[in-house]
């Protein structure tokens, strides 16, 4: 399998698109050597499409002069990512090669968490004084613009205490007569987040008002840095992946290709042996009704269909709650209208299932069979459903993640309302 | 329930934010009304705010000079999604509302599918020609700023024929010197998308780029519009939620919130009564075993734990290779080496569960119960994991959608494979 990749590693002329097709196959050593024989702008190319994690990994592969060349390429919010995804012991070699003014700017962002609002920020943003005319804010962006600045797309007006007062595009400087100060024409509805703000609700806000940037502003509206769309992009990825992997109950892996086998057992392990736990009660459950099973066999033909018809119906309602929960379609503060509304489709669900297997119930054992498995899945839909669109709003209330209420727990915990309701209503109906 | 924000929209003061927290609870008539008594720069942020769907509705619903009004202070691309989002018959009405060149530019981008980069892009882009100067260049640009241009953050060099020939930042050009041409400082390494590009591919590029806005081309390299970072941001929520919902077999419910009772039957009932079909076959298998469950109903104890473990195992890693490929973290081409990390993976998880189970069967059997549990869930551990990762795979192949490898399909194939394993087992090693 490897083959044709090494071969191509060893052509002259690789490109950036060539090393990176090759990169998961490839190993630390092998790309550092096949990054090191690109030319200089596929390099550059390379190196900007490498997420954060593979920077890492291959400054520290790379020699000592490269390696300080390829750092310091970084902006300081990319450069904190890169040393935060090296090993431990690495970091402090890795902040070491910076200039000590980017060292510092890198050291700051450092402290912050890495999903709050602080720690996707820039701290280099482009300021103005409110007393500035528009022709000295563009002749003092144009020597700026050479800098290395964030973005100089957004503008920022702060007091001399660094703190904010008005926001402008550049285009609005751009389009405004030459000797309005920056004062008459900046907005100072300013859409802004706080350092500590989650990076999902950042996300949010970008999300629903299009901007290219907010500002970050500590308790005293001091403005600490920018967020840019571009960060945001990789936050909504990465949120969605969690939410993905929490909903199918496999522990947050954020890359299946890099996690070593390890790190994979051991976040699949916990939630299967946890899921057996639950498990448990539905065995107890056929336990109890063993005289009732033994009395009529044909019973455990319907048994999986029914458990699994309510384990579905719950995973689907539960789906449906956790993403509209995630994106804000809808508030937690709804349910009640929500409740009502899952009540009304998860009726005429189970009205349509239960006359699904009503068919096969007779085929298979008869009228009085039929009547069970006929109500016991109209049943359990609704059930299903109802535990699997209250167990995220549960989750919400108490402060947890609502995607916690994965699916194959939705499914564990409805098999077992599917085994009692299923004999309890066997041994009533046909007195068994 | 509605009483308090019915009486907050009677409010003198409605704040965008308060409306827009009512919203979901309001009837259509309702919102029209708040909205109508919004302040304008509240109006205005409340507009900007709403998706497409609800800002068709709203407009549909606002009186004929208001609708003009608002209508009219869309970006073409943006007018068109709202016009797509109208329904068939008021369509017309609305385009009839738009002055007549911004209606020939809305009317050519509805011709693009949806989910293309076409539907994603805005014809109102910044070009430049080759031989202008930086000076003259920031000059046109400068009146240009005034007008209603998507974005002058970057510019497109193109012939006389609209052939892409470069591109460059608004910010480079600044910082160059006034004489330079543009051909001079342009770069000619453009990254570009054609007209039928899928939009996910669109995101990813993106994503893998960190670019603010990408052209798009045509077959002859003719720019027609471009594509910029805030309508990808959309687009990466909108593919998140669709794979979502794909993945817990939901059809795909774009907005909970806003559908209608009818279409959440409708989506969710057919995979339900589908998934009923499949476990027809688990039902099908333990008839076939009926004398073995009569001769051992203990062993009736341990179905929901395997069979359920089974699904689990498959539905971890059928999530983290559906999301893995829809990333891009993993290529559909790697799937052998993929594959032999989840054997290793499944059977050191197999083994664990194995080890669990047995304890509970040595206390609830004995010896032979035991065995055959242990030995079962290894055995299914293993099959459910390489379903779940295969079977997403198999669909990239036939160019579908990984995740119509739906979760309770996963679960429900694991279940059939785990009723097979484990009585044939049982018949197998404890005779009977």
């Amino acid at each position: 399998m490897t083959q044709p990749e090494t071969s191509a590693l060893a052509h002259e002329n690789l490109s950036a698109d060539e090393l990176l097709d090759a990169w998961n196959v490839l190993g630390p050593d092998e790309r550092a050597e096949g990054f090191l024989s690109l030319a200089r702008d596929e390099a550059l190319d390379c190196f900007a499409r490498l997420p954060a994690r593979d920077q890492a990994e291959l400054l520290l592969h790379l020699p000592l002069v490269e390696r300080r060349l390829w750092l310091r390429q970084l902006e300081p919010d990319d450069a904190a990512d890169v040393v935060q995804e090296a090993p431990e012991e690495a970091r402090s070699r890795l902040l070491e090669l910076l200039d000590e003014p980017t060292r510092r700017e890198v050291t700051a962002l450092l402290a912050y968490a890495e999903d709050d609002a602080g720690g996707l920020m820039s701290p280099r943003f482009a300021r103005l004084r409110p007393e500035m005319t528009v022709d000295e804010a563009i002749t003092y962006l144009r020597r700026q613009a050479r800098e290395r600045l964030e973005t100089i797309y957004y503008l920022y007006v702060l007091d001399p205490e660094q703190r904010l007062l008005g926001v402008l595009s550049f285009r609005d400087l751009f389009a405004a007569p030459p000797d309005k100060t920056i004062e008459q024409i900046m907005s100072t509805h300013v859409v802004a987040v706080t350092e500590d703000m989650d990076q999902e609700e950042v996300s949010r806000l970008f999300h629903e008002h299009g901007h290219l940037a907010v500002p970050v502003l500590d308790a005293e509206r001091r403005v600490k840095g920018i967020v840019t769309v571009d960060d945001v992009l990789d936050v909504v990825e990465e949120e969605a992946t969690e939410d993905f992997h929490r909903i199918a109950a496999t522990g947050v892996v954020p890359s299946l290709a890099a996690a070593s086998l390890r790190t994979l057992y051991q976040k699949r392990v916990g939630w299967l042996l946890l899921l057996v736990f639950v498990n448990i009660f539905s065995g107890a459950g056929l336990a109890y009704f063993e005289d009732t099973i033994a009395a009529a066999v044909t019973l455990v033909f319907f048994l999986p269909l029914l458990i699994d018809s309510a384990g579905n119906a719950g995973s689907q309602s539960a789906t449906l709650m956790v993403r509209a929960l995630a994106t804000g379609d809808v508030q937690v503060g709804e349910w009640v209208r929500l409740l009502g509304r899952e009540l009304t489709v998860a009726l005429a669900l189970g009205a349509t299932m239960a006359a699904a297997v009503a068919l096969l119930g007779l085929y298979r054992g008869g009228p009085p069979i039929a009547l069970v498995v006929a109500t016991t899945m109209a049943l359990v839909v609704l059930v299903g459903s109802v535990i699997g669109m209250l167990f995220p709003i549960a989750l919400s209330y108490l402060d947890l993640d609502p995607a916690t209420a994965s699916t194959p727990l939705i499914t564990s915990i409805a098999d077992i309302a599917g085994v009692l309701i299923y004999f309890s209503l066997a041994r009533w109906l046909l007195g068994l």
